[in-house]
């Protein structure tokens, strides 16, 4: 059985509606590794998941990388700024570093239960921006390369289309009928 | 026994030379959870040693938080800064955001050995400053209120009298003297 790990039924869904493959919702609760590197914190999911159940497994982790950190932060720890700064103070925040230039990255790991793990990246790069739409996390202020509109005031149809979630599962998707 | 869970030897020795206690020091790797509150990255690991091992526990980690960034941020994250950006990296980026005040913490968790744990935290407040004198981590870039030297600048006996990891051994000291 290929399991799903998230506390999310959203996150499932759409990544059951991409890869349409009989999948099941694990919500387990694991602990997030502090790293800044997005790959380690999913493999130590993933080890620990492997600890305890049987099966295949997915999980993914967001990371959101700013130019003007090098391209590298805040990554996986965007939620941590999200939760304090909340997304307009992540817009003043970046504008005042007078680079607004961002990536938004899904990694997905996946564990194939005889001990190996594969890791596919979805990466779209764009703007930060002062909040447009309504949506949750920083969806109002990521402005994709190459649209006028953020991801916020994308129709959820769209986004799901062009996102940084849908590239890596769909690279996921195709090595999972290809295996 | 008392146990002082670290890698680094120096940290074990100042902790000793303070706290003027029989204690050991025990190398073990523990994962670092990620999370902006420090006190739940020790509460993880000090649990996670005593699944392991018998005794009392101490465990420390450092926060520098910048008032640019509500006081919160980068936190216990500061080691993923430094390690990307660089000391100076941190000074331009905090410049930038047109106020230099930060305020640098050590949190103390110590595990009784009896399912308690029990925190203490020295914090000093100061400035981010273009580097100075020569030192490790972000030493040369931290201008405490009331001095004219940063970190790096003072000789580490001075440093050693009034830094953030005093105050917070202290508070510990006290608490086991009376204990």
């Amino acid at each position: 059985m290929l399991y799903f790990i998230t506390s999310n039924n959203n996150k499932f869904e759409e990544a059951r509606a991409i890869l349409q493959m009989e999948m099941e919702q694990l919500d387990i609760d694991l602990p997030e590794l502090q790293d800044i590197d997005a790959h380690n914190v999913i493999k130590a999911k993933l080890n620990e998941a492997m600890r305890h159940h049987e099966g295949e497994f997915i999980v993914d982790d967001v990371s959101l990388v700013f130019d003007a950190l090098k391209g590298e932060l805040p990554g996986p720890f965007i939620k941590w700024f999200l939760q304090s700064l909340g997304a307009e103070g992540i817009y003043d925040f970046v504008s005042k570093l007078g680079d607004t230039r961002a990536t938004a990255k899904l990694i997905v790991g996946y564990a194939d239960g005889k001990d190996n793990i594969h890791f596919f990246e979805g990466a779209v790069e764009g703007n930060i921006v002062k909040p447009a739409g309504e949506r949750f996390g920083w969806d109002p202020i990521f402005l994709p390369k190459g649209y006028n509109k953020t991801y916020a005031q994308m129709p959820q149809d769209e986004k799901n289309k062009m996102s940084h979630r849908h590239l890596a599962l769909t690279k996921l998707k195709e090595f999972l009928q290809t295996k």
